[in-house]
């Protein structure tokens, strides 16, 4: 809200001499701070120590007798399928539980379609003349530098507190059949914390697209990442996407990687029964099965549904007053000047943050001086280019509670900073 | 040897009515028995039972300070690294520890190369024309799957007692650009035990090759399986190619799959500085490191190379007498009688089998209806064809000793009534 006594307020907190002076202050602290990626923090590990030592040396069977410990099992372990199922909402036949990263299922997807096409293609992606994807914006760093590196153009389209702009995507890929597909983070995304309502994923996945093999790469990597009581619900794009008669539109990823240990998680995929048959076939050259031993740890540690829900509030604990004292600071700070904007996520690991155009850059730059790392410039953006150079992605997972407060209080020095150079031009 | 009492013998073991009462009384058995693949037993897979509680509850930090909890580690864990670096004779910089398969690192390799070309290739093999692969025969059917399923045509080549043969592989590579690599199981090689000569290693990274980037994917699957005390060495393909200043010719492969648990062990990449930081450049955008948790426990259990030498004698310990079961059945049932050959391997996982050509496909469905699984009719040939009908897979590792003599003694009386029934047209 604007206030009368805001003019004032904001020509004393962007005096450049006064802010250069903040910041000399900072830089005298000689900090060493993280706040780049959405990393759990070592407290959080700690809530599944327990798989340590899991599944224990006499179990090795799985409930179909299974020696987990042998070849085989590509699908992955059913029990834990069957939890995940409930969670995301898939029958567990349309669930494959696989490694310890979606990312590599994503990658993996996309190279499939690459080299052989997906269920409807005319041909393999790779041989198209041009191939190109819908990203929004701003989003992952990591999907956006599967699709270089693939050579799939990318074509950004804003976020809004929706999920991506509907009407923007369906007016892209309505007459271009180059478009093959898009991602999306449908629930607490990177990094700006939105979730995808059912308006818009109903609009998503019956929208007409040019392109007969278009996929929604639907990445609902925070689905059970709740930061509020609200516990915000995922579209239900499978079936929304069955309802308008597009049933293969939509591949959803999920992953325990936040859920109990980052590297040493488990990792799934859900489809139609066409795409994960399509998936499976192809996995099924590419490997003999998954790691159906750490499956059988994480089932012996979660035993249902109900225990995934109850880490995750554990979860919750450890993380709000972290995601509470980055608010906290950027409101006491920043709030009222104008000059920057941020979101308030309900869940996820992100804070998206808006600053003065042209200057997310300086920055990051600042706070690298300062000894605060941030997500470098860019990175939010296909090919790492913010044309405004305006976002900041704020990742305030890893570092102890006191290290982000310390850390969003020089964030907010250099944001300053950075804009009264702007202003002094 | 041939004896003078080789000929009534003989006849009188093809006798076709003596072998039709003898497959009669074999099916009356009942038998549910399985020599189709080359896995591990469950005797042998509980030598590794600690596995299963390690590397336990306060065991989470890597020698070098890392959380092996969180992501991160591109290149896995060096303590484990270090130790498959000693037993495969690699510097550590050059060994990249991953998942939990071979499989899927090889795959993940020549899915690479189609995609984006290894470094001297002019372009990705996807857009050459044509890409082919030798493919020495008899050999192991999922390498010959990953080809297929890439679209890489196969060209056979017989393997000989030292490894494929050299000469007609440096016949075909010399004038045809087309010819992009070739698939080598170096140690004990499935399915016929051959192991590569340093003779035949230093032919093969050294021939000249049309295609500039050619490369050998040396899947070192069974380097440290012996049966004997002979304990026959590895040719030491990276520096015989490095010497012969064709360092980038070699992509070398090895797990843990059939040392620790064949679905949940650790899997190993060693190649030159080049072809390390080529792989590691596209598996950085596939993932954000292996299992680092399993990784430590792997590191944790074996200690040391040493530790994963006792290891495998304990594992030799219990594949020694079912392997001596094989010869043993052969040669009492079907010796001397000049129509099958088989190998006595000195490690590794099988016994290749040669019977009467164009009865391969018969004794299968024999044995088959007799309840005894064998691998395939055509699987250790490119597309699933044995031009002579001859070859089969025996795999006696994971049906228990009683169980192989049985199923062994059902394949004799299957390839006798095959041949009997051939021999009367």
């Amino acid at each position: 809200m604007t206030t009368p006594a805001e003019a004032p307020d904001r020509s004393s907190a962007l005096d450049l001499d006064a802010c250069r002076a903040a910041y000399a202050e900072l830089q005298a602290l000689g900090l060493r701070l993280d706040l780049t990626r959405g990393k759990p923090s070592a407290e959080q590990l700690d809530l599944s120590r327990d798989l340590l030592e899991l599944p224990g040396r006499d179990a090795f069977t799985a409930a179909d007798g299974t020696d987990v410990r042998n070849y085989g099992g590509l699908d992955g372990l059913p029990e834990l399928r069957s939890i995940f199922a409930e969670l995301l909402n898939v029958p567990v036949a349309q669930l494959l539980a696989q490694g310890n990263a979606t990312l590599t299922l994503m990658y993996d997807t996309l190279a499939y379609a690459m080299l052989f096409g997906v269920p409807g293609s005319p041909r393999p992606w790779s041989r198209e003349e041009a191939v190109a994807f819908i990203c929004p914006v701003p989003g992952y760093d990591r999907h956006f530098a599967v699709t270089e590196e693939l050579g799939i153009r990318m074509i950004p389209v804003p976020m809004t507190a929706d999920g991506p702009d509907a009407e923007a995507v369906a007016a892209l890929v309505a007459d271009d059949p180059r478009i093959k597909g898009m991602w999306v983070v449908p629930t607490y995304a990177n990094p700006d914390g939105s979730t995808v309502t059912t308006e818009v994923a109903r609009r998503l996945v019956s929208m007409p697209t040019a392109a007969p093999d278009f996929r929604i790469v639907w990445d609902n990597a925070y689905a059970l990442h709740h930061l509020t009581d609200e516990q915000t619900p995922s579209a239900d794009a499978l079936r929304l996407a069955a309802e308008a008669g597009n049933p293969d539109r939509v591949l959803m990823y999920a992953s325990t990687s936040k859920i109990t240990f980052a590297g040493a998680g488990v990792s799934f995929i859900g489809a139609s029964p066409d795409n994960i048959a399509w998936f499976r076939r192809h996995l099924g050259i590419q490997s003999i099965g998954p790691d159906k031993v750490n499956q059988l740890r994480h089932a012996l540690f979660f035993r249902d549904a109900d225990g995934v829900r109850a880490l995750m509030q554990e979860h919750r604990r450890i993380l709000a007053p972290k995601f509470a004292a980055v608010q906290r600071v950027l409101e006491a700070r920043l709030g009222g000047l104008g000059i920057a904007s941020w979101t308030t996520p309900k869940g996820g690991y992100f804070v998206s943050l808006d600053v003065v155009p042209g200057t997310a850059s300086r920055v990051i730059e600042l706070a690298k001086a300062a000894g605060v790392a941030l997500t470098p410039a860019g990175s939010t953006f296909p090919y790492r280019h913010d044309p405004d150079d305006r976002n900041i992605r704020l990742a305030p997972s890893m570092p102890p509670l006191d290290e982000v407060q310390k850390a969003m209080d020089a964030v907010a020095t250099c944001v300053l900073l950075a804009a009264a150079e702007a202003a002094a031009g």
